[in-house]
């Protein structure tokens, strides 16, 4: 779909200057400089020659077709341009200027405006407020860009909305000597969004890792759909940034575009397997690496080292982040016992020495290479002025070509004086770095990935027992009476529809019925009193709990009679349950994506220590284990000191069938069952709230 | 007493070769290329002359005094050539060759021989096993060091065992284009250790910040007298590596060193007032900071941007860490509508917009500048062709020349063409980087240090009424008796010496004392076995709460008197007191340090949730506040939903009171207050536990 955007075989410039310093001039001089392989058409009012290339007056008048027209001209001018495009038979037109919905409504009235006409006309829009696209492909060579870095050819496409962060990854790569494939930034997107350039990058075979910034998700359905699709051909590495309250503000205004929540896009990227960056640096860095290297098929790090500190450095963060740094085989020291130096330390890391040449690297490098626990290469070279540090790169780059196991090297050294080590290691696409943390955090990056890509979260159960009708109809009476909660009774039915076990409960009008409800029921017993105009039944004294005869629930019931002058008031009559873990579960619809679903323990837990696990919609049985097993209270779910673990596969189920129910019922804005009581054999829901919002 | 190390008039090479790639040769080659002020003296037995200088047969025939000697030469030779030394009068000899305690006990032997030697002499050993020291100054430039990097003059003095990481250092100030006034690597650090070295640079005029790196601590009552000294005079920025288990055991393994935990150095660092970093890229990149910048005398940040998302990732960063983006006055924010373009956004951050030129970014400095409740500025500076970059760069430069509030640039541009521009920024001192997140983790560095250097934790009180002597009796006659556990009763008297409130409780012998004692106490009663042999109480059945009758308690003792067949058993009969808040105190001895003393809420609290604080004796009441208020089941002390808090300076007067106990008594190996019982108006300990350990 975006193959003429990316890969033109015309571009013009409407717009076009010989004024040097403006963006219609920097355009076509990108153009040419970057050697762009198909024909070039300024269109300029005052000149007939822009930088050696013939003008036109109008796009009319150009003698072939246009794949994509930049528009370099005041955004008022901008519809009309687009018309003249359309009867060109324009594919692309790429707004790079300002003045549209990031300026106020005066600016959103044009850029609809603009979309109207375009899509009147089958033409596409990238941007406006943006700088465009960049294509390396020595096929293609197009810098439709009014951006100032030249890259390199490479592996690694990105796409980000803004401008300037496009540009800071950009200059990085560059300045780490790091090839582009492709570059997109698309500002306010009105209409080619990031789904689609994903979806693009996706399918094209030169791109071997994709780098995605984004400060909210527009169409997050959209975005879950092809990232998934995307993710499962090759890596998505990316970053949201807005993340604060105030990061988000200054996100909302710069491109007239709207923050969601942090966590729907954590979950968001979880789900569809991409891999989540918190810091734009580890970020760029983890490209390089994802750009030449293989994945790691575990967690296991072979580290060789010819200096001491940075090994110890780099093992702190690598055992910090989960990954093991195990022993070698008798017979990998049996090797390097007979290869390395008699001082060389012969274990895991393995210190070849500071005095260690190529064939000491070679030796300990194929000893990794064939020990079977071995999974991936942390290397930290430093280069003593009295080793022949270009022989030791040799080695590295000969083993690195064998692309078994992925290799990062902590490179230390003085870039100037040992410029042939740096470009021998850079030729054979070995990522080096420049600090210890650094390789090892790209290393705990690609072996995250690996954790990520061969992760089976398995499909959502589907419970045939339930009773979506009954739900809906329950559902659909609230809305209908304009209510945004419904009763306590109703909640109960709604989750026995779904087959969620409730403590056994009945409801009563009056005394005579809750004592004959409570003796059915057993003692001890709950009374609730339930009426659509209580919400919080405890602060208006509306609970008694563990009432152990019928003298009690006769007296309770009468005096909140008495006292609570609610509408239609009834009473709830309910099994207590004392003892067991309080457990909270919920869920909360997020629009366009379902509902995401809450777990935690009851009590302080939730509320003061922030001990929660989150999921999207649908929750798989592995995805409801690991929201058990995540949170750091679940030792005490699964039992310690002696003490037995709650009930956990019923919970599991109780997750899984609460995440149907919301999917099937999507009037459910929030529902949350509080407590939750889980013992040893059973798990019951003892209080339970829904709200509903008609989201049609 | 290290000057004539850091400024030697003359430096001697033992073991100096004509030998192009070899130690001795390059150590002669760095003095003469650095333009050493001083005279050089290689010592060869083959050579006349080296590198155009004339060699001496041996140190006794140098002419004229020498300051420092380099050795080598194997290490074998070692001590003789020391004692050589010794008679010439040398000061310092540096021993960069390996072969001492590295390598194992044989090499420690001859390290133990060379310190003896050279202790009889009166000279110093730097090393062994190192690569020396570096001074730029101008008046020194001594590059007594066999590594490859020359650096340029600068403020930033850095010391470090581990070569490896002293030269990742050294290379990272290299690239950044930044200079370094002292450079010290020690390596086995046999004698001249880093807190003399700290001491040093603290005196150093030239040096306007130290950058430590350590992997463990020698001497840590050294090393907390220096630190204090001296991060009173100048920041101390230190980073502690060797932190898993696996970091720690390669740590010991390469310098022969011992790393001593984690928790012990951390809490070294905060009381002395090091500012601790746990990644050595943001220690060099804040070095650089705060080699020229003022510190920002609070949290709030004045933002400059000229792009968007860039501003986004720096807001994010900011705010997470703590710091503020207040708004603008609004006399500031009418200058600015007036000086900057109208489409420009007038806030803070402040969007000067990409056409900015060097009047905007002027105009927006000079705001934040005048701004009172701004204390620091971030710049967000993308060089897009259309602008004078250079002349913003100048305008930046001029402001920081004024030297008012701490400026840190995010510079986004390529470095190649817009050399220029970098140069300007360089040369007028602007710290600038090439991330968002990068500049705005180097604004927090300064901003935290603002907190520690403006913390005041006050001094640890005294508190007169504790009997020390009573204590000391009680732990001398158990270390007399070889016992490792006191006795209840022996603590109880132990907590009672340091009015430390305990409930109230009484020993009984049998049956009958011990219902005489609960009679007395007032029921209900807690009965404990007492003895000895019995360190675990609860799990031999040795404990019974709750009794509310002279029967309970009778029963209870003679049944525990049957079963339990412990040596001279006695009971402990004490309150019982239900509710309150289950709290823990402990205190654990660290050699060469005091104790650490710890505090958390009892139950899960401590063991599952991990949430606990620790401070280092004496704790000061600040300190104790801290203690409490760091934990994040915090807001349950101070009382949440209603509840009431609990009685907040009766625990700190406890945390109080047991730091001063265990500083009174060293012999206190651990001590454990669990549980501490706590209302809304009073605190008692309710059990209790002391080890003993002889420390002389």
């Amino acid at each position: 779909m975006l193959d003429a955007l990316f890969r033109p075989k015309s571009v013009a410039v409407i717009g076009a200057s010989t004024k040097e310093l403006s963006i219609g001039n920097r355009i076509v001089k990108n153009l040419i400089e970057f050697g762009f392989k198909g024909s070039i058409y300024p269109i300029s009012l005052k000149a007939d020659e822009i930088l050696g290339i013939k003008a036109y007056q109008s796009i009319l008048d150009v003698p072939s077709d246009v794949d994509v027209v930049h528009m370099v001209i005041p955004s008022k001018f901008v519809p009309q341009a687009i018309d003249e495009c359309g009867d060109k038979g324009v594919k692309f037109v790429i707004l790079n200027g300002g003045g549209f919905a990031e300026v106020g409504p005066e600016g959103a009235a044009i850029q609809e405006d603009c979309l109207a006409k375009a899509k009147k006309h089958g033409i596409r829009i990238f941007g406006p407020n943006c700088q465009g696209i960049i294509n390396t492909d020595p096929d293609v060579r197009a810098y439709c860009n009014f951006t100032f870095t030249r890259p390199d050819p490479g592996s690694i496409s990105m796409v980000a909305l803004s401008g300037g962060v496009a540009e800071t990854i950009h200059q990085a790569f560059s300045e780490m000597g790091i090839g582009t494939r492709m570059y997109a930034s698309n500002g306010n997107a009105c209409d080619i969004t990031i789904p689609e350039i994903l979806s693009y990058y996706g399918d094209d075979d030169g791109t071997r890792v994709i780098l995605l910034y984004v400060e909210g998700l527009r169409d997050p359905e959209m975005f879950l759909e092809v990232a998934r699709e995307v993710a499962a051909k090759k890596p998505i590495l990316a970053m949201k940034a807005g993340r604060t309250e105030e990061g988000a503000k200054a996100a909302a205004s710069h491109t007239g575009g709207l923050a969601k929540e942090d966590l729907a896009t954590d979950l968001i990227f979880e789900k569809t397997g991409i891999l989540s960056f918190k810091d734009e640096v580890e970020l760029c860095q983890a490209a390089v690496a994802f750009s030449s290297q293989p994945i790691p098929t575990g967690n296991r790090v072979g580290m060789i080292t010819n200096t001491g500190g940075p090994a110890v450095i780099a093992t702190d963060v690598l055992v910090n982040a989960g990954l093991k740094i195990p022993p070698l085989s008798e017979k990998a020291e049996m090797i390097l016992r007979e290869k390395l130096f008699p001082e060389a330390t012969v274990g895991n890391p393995i210190d070849v020495l500071a005095t260690a040449g190529g064939e000491q690297f070679r030796a300990a490098l194929d000893v990794v290479m064939e020990e079977d626990q071995i999974n991936s290469v942390y290397l930290n070279f430093v280069t003593p002025f009295f080793v022949d540090a270009e022989s030791i790169a040799r080695e590295i780059v000969e083993v690195n070509n064998q692309k078994r196991k992925p290799i990062i090297c902590n490179l230390m050294t003085d870039k100037r004086q040992w410029a042939g080590t740096v470009e021998i290691l850079k030729a054979g696409g070995v990522p080096n770095f420049s600090f210890p943390s650094t390789a090892a955090k790209v290393l705990t990056a690609l072996t995250n990935y690996n954790e990520i890509r061969t992760r089976e979260i398995g499909e959502a159960r589907t419970f045939k027992d339930a009773n979506r009708e009954k739900a809906e109809v329950i559902l659909q009476k609230a809305l209908e009476t304009g209510r945004e909660f419904i009763s306590t009774a109703e909640v109960y039915e709604i989750l026995n529809a779904y087959r969620i076990p409730v403590a056994d409960w009945r409801i009563a009008a009056d005394a005579a019925e809750a004592v004959s409800a409570a003796t059915e029921i057993n003692f001890p017993v709950v009374v609730k009193a339930d009426s659509e105009s209580i919400i919080h039944k405890s602060d208006v004294g509306g609970v008694a709990v563990d009432l152990r005869d019928s003298d009690s629930v006769r007296s309770v019931v009468e005096e909140m009679e008495k006292r609570l002058t609610a509408e239609e008031l009834k009473f709830l009559i309910q099994k207590y349950l004392p003892g067991g873990k309080e457990l909270i579960i919920g869920a909360k619809a997020e629009e366009g994506l379902g509902h995401i679903v809450m777990f935690g323990m009851g009590g302080i837990y939730v509320e003061i220590m922030k001990d929660v696990s989150y999921k999207l919609t649908p929750v798989t049985t592995v995805e409801a284990q690991e929201m058990i097993s995540s949170l750091q209270a679940a030792p005490l779910l699964k039992g310690v000191r002696g003490e037995k673990g709650i009930y956990e596969d019923g919970i599991i189920e109780i997750i899984q069938r609460l995440s149907q129910m919301v999917s099937e019922c999507p009037v459910i804005e929030e529902l949350d069952l509080n407590p939750v009581i889980a013992y040893e054999d059973q798990v019951f829901v003892v209080d339970a709230r829904i709200s509903v919002a008609d989201s049609s």
